[in-house]
């Protein structure tokens, strides 16, 4: 995470945007980005609580699910993936305010079928280096699949951004 | 859904922006809301979709949380409730331009813990009435929670606002 | 359930152990087999309780998994089939000498992907005919796999049972 | 694993029929138990296959289930735990003849729900050291049940032979 200045975050921010539309919609910026580790980082504002002020649980499976496609996506060698189902054990809350860290890591790279786990931490704002994990969830996607002529560009950001 | 004109649209709008607002962020809108059935629907603009240009999974998981909460609020005498768990199928895709309906139903209604399914359907843009089942999910929640003194308001938008 | 005589539970337990070992192990008896609905019954006795003398949690998922996969089998023309995912949620206890029935039913039949619901019910030893929901599952599995050379021979059982 | 004679695996074998009658009656021996860890081993035979001679997906289910189960009653300090969900992703099959090993780890220790997770790995019987990741799970369980007048001894047999 940038602690520093704005011009690695508005890269980092105009990144995911590039990537995948509904993550960055929630102002959440990717990290890293390789085949065996995506990872990026949120602030949780009003925009992503539920009405108990906190982080809404749907957006931490959205997080999941975008990390585990787009580093299935990339373990795979760019074929096109999708998941088939997501799970996701919703532990502790993170608050207004609080920093959520996200990471992505396969757990089974299979030709057919990937697993993929993501974890998220909250940090408080005292940056005192505690993290707690908050939720954790397996991602399972079907990566066989053919790309459809008219999405040939679909993976052009991804292998922009990526660390192969 | 409203077919016909904008006034009940608009007032749809606004009554999910104050019940859930990551879920108005998206375009979702509340239709039913009651302790026995959640309902709404979205269009799939390119704000909800991941890069190959279908219904991102990740929105999906989260407007079946979104709705299983609320229906899990009213249904527990409006007690706070907390998601542990999410589990969704995704089935097919739903492309740029069709509308999707979400509905949320209870499996059960223990004192402890409820379980609701949520089903996604996807209707076609020409309204031929046909629908087809996008994702299945079973999301699992705590409802037996004390609401903290600080946020006794919270339920006051779900009261103004559901069939009781 | 056969609740007059021995004839037909006697044929229904050995047609069990033909098709599914660990199924009929612990007692369970198959009764409808069709591509679009697998059912069966087991009496709840020591064998199948944890130490809380209830219905084993693990015992309900194997029966799930059993179910599903059968009807997999048959719903994809006996084609080979394997389980990716099983999500389960534990409802309600069932007690020893509890009647459980449990019937698997497609919640999505695709070439690639099939998704079936298992639901567990208990009936009280009564008879009275009210059923409750114990668990309620869902199954994943992949349904294009090709069957080797050995294991020809593998559907004999099936066929010969299901009603196709 | 005991390998050199039958004391030990005798008694891991009574232990687990103490602790665990399905578990034990698949063949399965129990060797740690502890608050912070679970494990213990099973031989693929016929008993546990299904009908494409691999290891039945439902009895991993159980194994996950009974590990889980046993750890999270230790760790809540042996108060009545209660699944309430199961997620397993089945990843490679084992073999008849296979060695498949189980362990489960605390996930989350909460003092109201507890996740566990339990992997399953096969070795194959030329015992080379390698072994691959057959299944990977996730129970979720209530854990601050009281414990009826009537099951106070459950938890005699687990305190015997836990290493608390």
């Amino acid at each position: 995470m940038d602690r520093q200045g704005q011009p690695q975050s508005l890269s980092s921010s105009s990144k995911t945007k590039e990537l995948d539309v509904p993550l960055h919609s929630i102002g959440f910026e990717i990290e890293e980005l390789t085949p065996s580790k995506v990872s990026g980082h949120v602030l949780v504002t009003s925009k992503v609580c539920q009405p108990f002020k906190v982080l809404h649980g749907g957006v931490s499976a959205m997080i999941a699910e975008s990390l585990a496609s787009m580093g299935a996506h990339l373990a795979s060698g760019l074929q096109r993936v999708a998941g088939v189902h997501l799970s996701i054990n919703h532990i502790k809350s993170a608050q207004l305010g609080d920093h959520v860290v996200a990471e992505a890591t396969p757990v089974s790279l299979g030709k057919t079928v990937q697993v993929w786990e993501v974890r998220l931490w909250k940090r408080d704002s005292s940056y005192d280096g505690v993290k707690t994990l908050t939720s954790s969830a397996r991602v399972t996607l079907l990566c066989n699949l053919p790309v459809p002529e008219s999405l040939k560009g679909a993976a052009d950001s991804i292998k922009k951004y990526a660390k192969l």
